[in-house]
């Protein structure tokens, strides 16, 4: 490995994990169909950060594996700092060759493209941590250390928030007074936008047909969970608003609820109240602390596994399963439903993707089943029951006969493995920065 | 007026009205086809009434009207004392003859039912008010005024959250810990009861469908706005949830919002944030009234009149009223659309009714091109700008050809001129309590 490479790492930190992936761009080498500007050389993971010992998996493209659980990572720093040791010694890469960090930040307000990282931006993006401290804090920290430990390399913020800069006002504006929801940036972001960007690419690439000319229902359902409306390629409406609370729940997430409702949870009357002594003084932080970290199907069904929730659910007799599946499941289709006439009918496919939409066929199957009505081609069982045998980015469910265009005519069902790292360098490789 | 009748009075009290109307009942004279067990004898109405000089009405059926401004009208109870006062001057009523008296009383909690009002009932209905201070205060004062001024009446307490007792608990429920949340009683209750019951019943009359074999989409659209489905003739969703700030947006009230959303727009640091000086020590009582009192269309455009929104829409480069106008719009549309797959797509008929509902041409046209895709019939535009000049409690918008009866197969898009205080005399004269 003597000739100085072009390296593209890309950082996704959650709020007790790590996600890496290096990717080498501009060698002609990406995948077989020359559509891929970069290619996979390794990825890494370390999880429960905030609750030692940490779990660490490096795994280079046909190569070497290792897992261990390093006494050494504490926080998100020391996470990025093991994994910057490991890749000298498992991977014998040179850290010079990277030439660019691409760090995925979930609240970008009003950034509507990736960023740059000068001291000037930094000092944008800690403000805005200030303003989602639960999401942002931990990609501020590997900024940080990236910034200390890879000098040369430039580190580019990309957000969430970006891909849903298309959507219009009346559908990102809240009912209150605008001059003071304009003053203080009260409106609907959205989020998942590097996944939702990352599928509307491969989703136009399995269709054969621009991503411009594309309506799509996607469902990027995992611990925390979203649906977006794509009009013509852009974003049109999206579940998650202000921050990630709003819209579907998740794993440990409520998803909307009535605004008053937070107050009633945390009085001491023990039932709803107005009293003034029954109330407890609320703190922004403590109500989304609650909402975000002790609510959704956790509270439902006690775990955040899905899949056995799912599991529980088929075995019956289960109460708690059957009611985080079905909410879940009815807040899902409420989306679909709107979004569905949101685009007029003329919707090309509905996609799965995330860890549930991905993985949980029982999920999909009952989505698939109750949108036929809407005009979506039929779920194929078995086509469901195998997804994860199945090659491939996208993967269609729905039944398509050979030589039988006019069925082509109808609305898909797909999933899509999306890939927000891999996103990142794409966009970082073709300079969309 | 010497025979003692058997009148029914109809109480439907506002944070600032109260709507009076006097049936008499069990006479059988009325309607003409014998449907109707009450007969409507006069309507009276008393606004302003939290920002004197009130405005009274006081009109007979085919008899006197009459409008003025009482000095002794303060609050709900004086302004229930002189209803009663002229009830005999102007109308010659003899007040013993009132054997029933309906009040309206938003927030029932768990009542499934109707209540006659005893000591106990008023006792748990004054506990209920502190659960809903905003919209249950009124009524409970025009209750305790009736109480003692008709002492020999019955008092019955209608509920607008009873006609959702049949939401099953996958819909109802929030995402939260399930003890708390029932202790508490936090859940999706719903309103506009009272309205979807008699819609309910009405829509069955006019398509020669018995109610419990109806799917409907209901669109309660007034100051307070609220959308309901109804799957054979049940509810089975509806748009408000643990209080009537959820869902939609209305005249002065923001609908769904984030729920950290209220913790931004009060702080004091002028922009959004988490720093522990700049929050604001936020009580329940506060939070809503700022989101059910400075929030809607009001804050949008500046007035409550949705009516002057339209109009200025009409007349172009009007951005508040443009705002306004689509955003509720949008709203609605998305629980449309919801409700629609909900139903399976097996939809009767999608129903207007309310201030908004049945007066705005132009909603009710923007709406109806819109949900065409999902195979509503189309909305004929001369139906529907006739509306007020049309008979009848029903109005079919679509064009549906006589003899043609393959179309009537097609969903319906219907007008229904709701009535409150009609349906609790009718349920109270059926004795359905």
């Amino acid at each position: 490995m003597s000739t100085k490479r072009n390296l593209i790492l890309s950082v996704n930190a959650g709020s007790s994990s790590l996600k890496i992936s290096l990717y080498t761009a501009g060698d002609g080498d990406g995948d077989g169909d020359g559509r891929e500007p970069v290619r996979l050389l390794l990825t890494s993971s370390i999880s429960n950060i905030s609750a030692p010992p940490a779990k660490f998996s490096f795994k280079v493209v046909q190569g070497t594996a290792k897992d261990d659980q390093p006494r050494d990572v504490h926080d998100h720093a020391s996470a990025f700092a093991h994994f910057l040791a490991c890749l000298g010694r498992e991977a014998e890469i040179d850290r010079a060759e990277i030439s660019c960090v691409c760090h995925r930040v979930v609240h970008g307000g009003d950034y509507t493209d990736p960023v740059l990282i000068n001291d000037e931006a930094y000092t944008h993006i800690e403000r805005l941590s200030d303003l989602a401290p639960l999401h942002n804090g931990a990609a501020l920290a590997v900024i940080k250390t990236c910034l200390a430990q890879l000098p040369d390399a430039r580190s580019i913020a990309f957000f969430d928030t970006a891909f849903h800069r298309s959507i219009p006002p009346y559908i990102s504006s809240f009912a209150l007074d605008q001059k003071i929801a304009k003053e203080r940036g009260l409106k609907k972001y959205g989020f998942h936008g590097l996944s939702y960007s990352f599928i509307l690419r491969e989703v136009s690439h399995f269709l054969e047909k621009p991503a411009s000319s594309l309506n799509l229902i996607l469902l990027h359902l995992g611990s925390g969970a979203s649906a977006c409306c794509i009009r013509h390629g852009q974003s049109l409406d999206t579940s998650m608003g202000l921050t990630p609370l709003d819209g579907l729940p998740g794993a440990t997430r409520s998803g909307a609820l009535d605004p008053s409702l937070i107050f009633h949870y945390t009085n001491t009357a023990g039932r709803m109240s107005h009293q003034r002594g029954s109330a407890v003084q609320l703190h922004v932080t403590q109500a989304e602390h609650i909402l975000n970290t002790q609510a959704g199907w956790k509270a439902l069904a006690g775990t955040t596994d899905f899949a056995a929730i799912t599991s529980r659910r088929d075995a019956g007799g289960d109460a708690g399963a059957d009611l985080a599946f079905e909410l879940f499941a009815d807040r899902v289709l409420n989306f679909v439903g709107a979004y569905h006439l949101k685009l007029g009918g003329a919707v090309d496919a509905l996609v799965f993707a995330g860890g549930l939409g991905e993985r949980s066929a029982a999920l999909r199957a009952f989505i698939g089943e109750r949108v036929e009505c809407l005009g979506y081609a039929r779920v194929d069982p078995g086509r469901n029951g195998a997804v994860d045998a199945t090659e491939g980015v996208v993967v269609d469910l729905t039944e398509t006969e050979a030589g039988a265009p006019e069925k082509r005519q109808q609305q898909r069902v797909l999933v899509c493995r999306t890939d927000e790292q891999l996103e990142m360098a794409r966009q970082c490789s073709l300079g969309s920065m």
